[in-house]
């Protein structure tokens, strides 16, 4: 039996994909439209004041291509907080131009591999608030689940301790030398959603995206444990750009 | 040929996975969406009949994400009566409000491997009192199939008994140190739905599925043999919540 | 090159898997439920008039859980004949109410690997009566398609003859210890549809199905070489049942 | 890098499957169904003129099962002449009674693999004739995808060519016992659809397709290097089959 | 850790494959078809200004076979403007018309594999130009994305560089043997979409992309690297091929 590791776990995580259903949407009145719009923009000032209040946070992207049109990720205390903003979504003036198309359960999670020895992460403020993120307003995001492979010899469970902790710390050096242009949200979700972990990145700059991910592809970690999911890929929803969307 | 693991077997079990169909829910007048609820209403008070007289049990529970919006769970003495009460769901004044999204058809089960050698296990009121569980009313709820996998050497079906016990042995002491703070139904379902297994969680605090999940996930059973379907969570919905959640 | 294994075929089959559209069903009147229900209970009668004369048999039951609501499983000399029972339920006043779900094709076999040395099996009564069985009425069905396995080393079509031969006769053996507790139909689908058997038992008790493939999983035919779909479990619709579910 | 096989391409060929929408179907007055019926069989005479003058071929099926209802194949010079035949079915009254189900893009295919040494193929009238085939009218049709397996040491793409040929050649000597019961069109796809050949078997006798494709199972091409994707099996439908299908 | 391979990035492109509501054009008045033609034709009108001006460029084609029925390809400067294209396609007149099939993101790519060493592959300009490339618009699109396996022995992403750098040069010399017949536009999507990369080819000959797929199957990158997705094909849809398949 390896040893498992250790996670420190901050606020829950909903990513909620919705696309607009367009044929409802371009057959409705201008003043329904409005009316929609004006409610959306009236769930994003909700959120707006839980962030300002430091009691969760959220963020608003499009989505580039068919997966759906828009994202929504809200960081709560609880999963009845995020239950109560899907309900509030359904039953919103703008919900029900909208369809279901993905959504993500998790915590945001920081694993104790990078830890220095003989310290108590939870005493280092840094760390504290890393578990309960401000989202940045970027440009861009970009949110992609991940597994580690139980394969054959491919078994990232099956490794020491110290073979993990080895491979994590050359895996979070090529994400350090992306400080500055891509920021890193990790969550983990084991025993709340059907993959191990859900990476969400922030950056102006989209290629940067392809630049790490392509980069850590070759590192270890990803080449012969990572195994992921579908990547959605979006731009800045500011509520003016909400605006533009559905004039 | 291995010898086959022996298992005892209790209550028929179907987990029933519904999402609301908001669309049509919005477009109800208040007062056929107040007969929707009160009908709803009645058939937990029925289950709950049931539950009293120690007949069966169930569980409502909200989803978290767009997998569902509900999950209903019901344990029977037969299939025939799941199926009536799938039928009667059906029929209801609610039911025509909600659309399919997953179900789970199994049977409350205990493995013989942890039984102690020389005691007939349902001779032990214990064992017999969990083949037939009144299941708690603990604030969340996690559900998610499983099988044991097949793969080249990674076949648990290939092991020897005596293998196969060592590891049900040590992957049991981590489900007990969680005594108190999570309580599982095991459920089998070789021969009666895609799974070999469900399990159901059901904890006050959510955070200790993943805790849990995550420290079997290094256990070798779940590590080398943990074959896993999608991963259901969600809290808990009283006879208050479900009126709010319609209102 | 391996040597193929011979096969005795006889009727083909159709497995025929509806949901009840619950939506439409509910909205539809009395006098139009009626004549839906009138309708079906009139080719449940044509299918016995078939079954009476020996040229077919059929069964109609009903499915727990979501995956469908009804099976209808046909027997009949050639696939024309099938694709005409389709045909029919397709124009009925009942199966406008019914969506499709899930269908199987194949034939049904006997497999030489039992067969005793020197003995022309077509020869054997008991034989020719089991490749055109007229199905029971047991309380319960269970239907699911198969595989053997094709991967790497194991690869049930690179084994020799005597190897294959010796594992189905263990094999067999357990099926044989379920005689009179379960029956079983085996028909081959290899060319007709997208796994190669379907299976089809048969039991007055639900929980034989678990045992009995629970069981068979130790088994290294299947432990090694066993592919499995969906299974589909359900209780025997008798007329009256039809009518009480329809009412 | 291993030698590629050369191959050998005729016409284009489109497998067009679809299902019949019978609750439109139902509720459509006599008139539109005859009009429909009407402008169907003109579709069938316009593909039978172009038979007629050897600028392609045709057949029509029916699907037993619920896959689809019916299987278009057609045979043409180029992809023009296919996306042209799709257009002029989506336009038609008949062709808003379907709905899609499958499709398949490939071009009819001879290997080389069996060519005797020394010979220029396209010399040989019959080899010419074979890859601008006129599909016969048989009683029943198969129509299944498959792929050549990659897949660590069973790839047979990283095989030498010798190896590819006595395989082939051990292959090809079973199709050929099945000569005047089965009929196969081979087609390719690599580049044009998602696997990587289509098999088209004709036959009047439907239990030749299993016993064919199940003896081939043993064969090494097909147990250690065979893919298969979903098998569709149907009955020729006649002008007169056609209006009885639809009356 | 492997030594990652570097990539020159260019535009960004979007794959948008749509089908047509044939039931809903095929109801629509002879106005309201002229209307939603003329939109459509507006759009590629705006299209085409914007590659005269060179700030992108794009590509209209039918599909064979009912995956879809067109593929609008866009390339440009940045993700916002590829959202703006697909938000205006969505309230177009024409759009209303069309369901969603697949789409794909990714960036126009050139991996270093190739380049000659010493040299600053920016300031070859033919390597500025093919990473802004303006469309060919041959007869015959053929589109499809594509991953490197990472799977046990046969992961990409564990070889050397210097493997790597050996295999891509000789899989790079077969695309060049095709050179004036298929023109291939390598496009990178780690961290966009769910593949590593999307090929798109352009011939006047859609054989072409049969050879040239086949043959690079043989050849090891493929072989044992290669994994495939969806294959599109599909045929030039010039203004006037548009109001023809439109009429």
């Amino acid at each position: 039996m390896s040893e498992a590791a250790q996670t420190l776990d901050g606020w829950y995580v909903l990513h909620d994909l919705r696309s607009i259903d367009w044929e409802k949407w371009n057959a409705a009145s201008a003043s329904e439209q409005e009316a929609a719009t004006k409610d959306l923009l009236k769930l994003v000032a909700e959120w707006q004041a839980v962030e300002n209040d430091k009691q969760g946070s959220y963020a608003v992207y499009s989505v580039v291509g068919q997966k759906a049109d828009l994202i929504f990720m809200h960081l709560r205390e609880n999963l009845q907080l995020l239950n109560e903003i899907e309900n509030a979504f359904n039953k919103s003036a703008f919900g029900r131009f909208t369809r279901k198309e993905y959504s993500y359960v998790s915590v945001v999670e920081l694993s104790s591999y990078l830890a220095a020895p003989g310290v108590d992460p939870m005493q280092v403020p840094e760390i504290a608030a890393r578990l309960k993120p401000i989202l940045p307003k970027s440009s861009h995001i970009c949110f992609y689940p991940m597994n580690k492979k139980r394969e054959l010899q491919d078994n990232w469970y099956m490794l020491s301790m110290d073979d993990r902790k080895a491979m994590m710390r050359s895996h979070g050096m090529i994400g350090r030398s992306y400080a500055g242009k891509v920021k890193q949200i990790i969550s983990g979700s084991v025993g709340l959603d059907d993959w191990e972990w859900g990476v969400t990145l922030f950056s102006d700059d989209a290629l940067q995206f392809k630049k790490l991910v392509y980069e850590m592809r070759f590192d270890e970690v990803s080449a012969r444990f990572g195994e992921f999911g579908s990547f959605y890929v979006g731009n800045l929803l500011t509520n003016d750009a909400i605006t533009e969307l559905l004039k």
